[in-house]
């Protein structure tokens, strides 16, 4: 499970915890701290939790900075995970700093929930739908936008992708990562999702395995669609597939919702995510959403399908030019007609 | 205040939560698990709380260490800190581990209380009497330690003090360390403490001015006594004080609880700490107590007399051999008659 959860002495109450802390990724220290947080509460999103009584913060400050740069770089940090907690409706009351080699940002959430205030990830039945809710391909992102500066890795990719492509996915990638899947776990209750975990460190398939092995129904996953960020697909052909990414292992940071939806319900849950998103717009948007497979009957086990289709999510500055791939449409596929 | 209480939306409860880590500081692996812990759990022990409803780990595996180091060494810190969780009726159910060029032990403990579980640390009046639960030192005794193997360093303290006892006072520190603070925060309700905090890294007198600072009434806090693991005031003398161990700054790890009782239950929390100690014996010990000084009118400020009095703690290896040196005597001071 992504959280603990602790039965409590009082009437009917469950204490529901996660932590998670990493190194930064992003260049801009800002969105490294609301990326952070993003990441801590995506856990308790992904059990349908909505709120958060309390954020602490872990912080590492790096020894090998010089003061200047600690005093610029820390406090940009700090405000980022600071805004994104203010988003998800809580507020970050204490923590720890030491210091270390190493930068880490890191946090721990914590609620107090009734029963009905978050959904156990093992109720998935064959006919459901699987759904994401953010796509695929920040780690790529984030190692191309590296390479913008090393000829040798450069010269590997230029063929397939321009440099203007390369920075608008990094961009994209930073504002997913940045994005709360509060809008998401809030509609798993209307929609009555079945179970969901967060895609991160071991990427679609390895969460996906993991939500499988909890199931209580004897189920299996196929995954048939990859919405991934636009020619991060092509990126990762290109270096001979050392990411992973169509294989499915690539690791995501901040990534998004898997969930199993009842059939009847994922239409519905995709429109209303796009009809947040496009209200709310730029980082506050809820991110998009994707029908990428099926709930069958098996062994608690997930694979893709062998030749997935790939769903080009344009990044959002590109998409008002973009009409036609509308990230946030359910895609219609013929695997699942 | 050393945790954060987080008012919930259910029924007058509150989250109570703190964390702490750090880096290792004794050689024993599964010592240094247990000490972390009941680090982590001082915090609420300082707000007379006796439960914990849950426990997430921190831990960072270095990277510098070999696969059958950390295979050796990671299990036992491991072991360690769930044996005092156990110690403090709670149990780890989450955590996270990352890599990082060190070591770092630390966790995060939460519990939903009532408000009847909780003392705020803000109730001193003048009249109230200081007592302190462990004996000072745990830093000076460490580095000592150290300097077995250190011929130069040790050259410095070989008059005033030998091998023997520095192993012994390493011992008693350690023991200590490892002493959760648990039956002095259930005895601060029958006792009537007023405030408390624990005492870590800012020393004595760093945590008495913290705990000074926060109360509601005007009163400062005059320390009369310095109970001292035996021989460490004159190592940390020999060194030439850089340890300010006197002076009331020198860290402590994992130290006791300072805390403000009616003067007319200072002593019978003593005798109480002093009875249960004896009956539990060993690691599970309860600590000491001794009275240090006296909660006066004053300006929010904390200070050491000019010339405390130096209590000397024998190592508990060495208390049979001197009874009239009882560690957990309430110490007869001429400053509080």
């Amino acid at each position: 499970m992504d959280c603990c959860v602790i039965p409590l002495r009082h009437g009917g109450l469950s204490l529901v915890q996660t932590t998670d802390f990493f190194y930064p990724l992003v260049e801009d220290p800002y969105m490294m701290g609301r990326i952070a947080c993003a990441n801590v509460l995506s856990d308790l999103y992904a059990m349908g939790i909505t709120e958060c009584d309390n954020m602490l913060m872990l912080l590492s400050v790096s020894q090998k900075m010089n003061d200047k740069d600690r005093e610029r770089v820390m406090p940009l940090i700090i405000q980022g995970f600071r805004d994104a907690a203010e988003e998800g409706g809580t507020s970050v009351t204490g923590g720890q700093t030491v210091i270390n080699p190493w930068i880490i940002v890191g946090g721990v959430a914590s609620v107090v929930c009734q029963p009905n205030e978050f959904i156990m990830p093992d109720g998935a039945v064959p006919g459901d739908v699987l759904v994401l809710t953010k796509p695929l391909g920040t780690q790529v992102a984030v190692n191309a936008h590296h390479w913008l500066d090393q000829t040798e890795r450069w010269n590997k990719i230029k063929l397939v992708v321009t440099k203007e492509e390369v920075k608008e996915a990094y961009q994209e990638a930073m504002f997913s990562m940045a994005t709360l899947n509060r809008t998401a776990a809030g509609l798993m209750h209307k929609f009555q999702a079945h179970a969901a975990t967060d895609v991160t460190g071991f990427g679609l398939l390895g969460h996906a395995n993991n939500l499988a092995a909890q199931q209580r129904n004897e189920v299996a996953f196929v995954i048939h669609n990859l919405p991934i960020i636009a020619k991060m697909a092509a990126i990762s052909k290109a270096c001979g597939n050392i990411f992973n990414l169509v294989q499915g292992t690539s690791p995501e940071t901040s990534g998004g919702l898997l969930m199993c939806l009842p059939r009847e319900q994922a239409a519905k849950f995709c429109s209303e995510m796009k009809s947040q998103s496009s209200g709310a717009g730029g980082q506050g948007a809820a991110g998009g959403a994707w029908i990428i497979g099926i709930v069958e009957k098996g062994n608690r086990r997930a694979r893709i399908i062998d030749k997935p289709r790939i769903i080009e999510v344009p990044p959002r500055g590109t998409q008002a030019a973009n009409q036609d791939n509308n990230s946030t449409s359910p895609a219609p596929s013929p695997n699942l007609s």
